[in-house]
């Protein structure tokens, strides 16, 4: 079956085009891609080597290409317009009704798209980040009075990559305790954790899924075990309910839906500005 | 001055819409914005709570609100449509043109929009993560020969979360190595890195950028004074130019175009798809 080549185009990272583009196609059902990035595309002389690129994939293939891009200059926009593929560039759908409605003219410039560079933004999401690695894990002393939010689960239950996400993309400080056999056996609260209760939110997992990830790490041992996992998320859920924690299952959340549940939920203020 | 007030609304997470909102609204000097992000609005009952909220601000202010939406479902985004406001929806932009290009109808289904939830995504993100975690600084040993790249640099010159995000977004293996004194003395290549030349890359950034961060960490120390960070770049860039490493100056960029451009430059294969 033929493939539909998919080019990401864009004057930055290309991140921005790469979801926006990704969440579209999920849409079709049944559509196959291959997918190319192109970023960083600032000048007409780049602009034109794209448009070669993508003439080359539409020769190549029955069905025509398609770009998603995110290109602030018009006359690398129209360059790339130009290409033998559906071109769909966000800003030139969204820049005319804002001004528009702004009535002020766009500066049409490139560069601004990621304006996340400046010191208070980018130390904010230093900090954070250093301060999740910091806070990794319970064991040894750890500086829960700091936390915004503390993530509480069994071993995989996606409290470590939730804990850097939300650094990275909001500025939090998230720490991370895991839930030790312990922890499970006597069912009661960590008392390194009791103080800050207000802080604390649990994750849980159904137990087919933990199997599969702890399988990936520690393959056929007990702790990967279908047992060992209904055990512990049992336990964990019985002291969640206890405690009155409030909790979210991540079995079929990304990462990214993980973080800003907790966010919402826990009604986090995030340092990093919009 | 009137403040226009900016909603961010999504049947997910909202990143996508708060990304892109940002992005066309740094186009735009001197409009002062106050925003609001509404994530998880699944249902026509939640759409006409977002309305009440848009239509409240709507009356508060001289300036109409500007929704920017990412919202799947035909009903819950047509009546987050009918609000008094300027309503741009992703969504129903591109998904008309993409229909007639693939000749397929599309899903309106929300939840699909980050279908980053499957388990080979999933699991490459955490191991990524945790590689990231293990082998963030140089001290101990570290597992450089798992590494797809090796970020060498300064103190706080940017490496922990370039590292962080290459992993989160991308599934990439990013330790790195902080360059001491002893390596800033001699000039040479630590010997720990000399067998992975080719995954190196140096990360540099302006003293005086330099000298701020550090400031903020241990105010008014020799770590971070000018002086100190001056010398510590010049003896790394002259390290980066003996043993002919590819560098990149952090200071004017985000952590997503620091991760996005190492990517391009040493032509990392991601592990996590499009």
């Amino acid at each position: 079956m033929a493939k539909r080549t998919v080019f990401f185009v864009s004057d930055q990272t290309g991140v921005t085009a790469e979801t926006l583009g990704h969440s579209l196609l999920t849409q079709f059902d049944g559509a196959q891609y291959q997918s190319a990035s192109m970023p960083f595309i600032a000048t007409t002389g780049q602009a034109e080597e794209v448009v070669r690129r993508i003439n080359a994939a539409a020769r190549e293939s029955a069905l025509r290409p398609i770009v998603f891009a995110t290109l602030v200059d018009d006359k690398v926009r129209a360059i790339v317009q130009g290409a033998d593929a559906l071109v769909l560039d966000f800003f030139a759908a969204f820049l005319g009704p804002l001004e528009n409605e702004l009535n002020l003219p766009s500066a049409h410039a490139s560069g601004r798209a990621h304006g996340m560079a400046d010191l208070a933004t980018y130390t904010a999401r230093i900090n954070a980040t250093n301060y999740a690695l910091a806070n990794d894990d319970g064991a040894g002393a750890r500086d829960y009075a700091s936390a915004d939010v503390v993530l509480v689960g069994v071993s995989r239950s996606g409290k470590t990559p939730t804990c850097v996400y939300l650094a990275l993309q909001y500025g939090i400080y998230a720490a991370n305790y895991p839930l030790a056999d312990e922890d499970l056996d006597t069912g009661r609260l960590p008392p390194v954790l009791a103080p800050h209760r207000s802080k604390l939110f649990g994750l849980t997992i159904r137990p087919e899924r933990l199997q599969q990830i702890r399988n990936e790490r520690r393959p056929g041992s007990r702790y990967a075990s279908l047992q060992q996992c209904e055990y512990e998320l049992r336990a964990a859920a019985a002291l969640f309910a206890r405690v009155g924690l409030p909790f979210l299952d991540t079995t079929e959340c990304s990462i990214e839906e993980i973080a800003s549940r907790i966010l919402y939920r826990q009604h986090l203020q995030r340092r990093v500005r919009l």
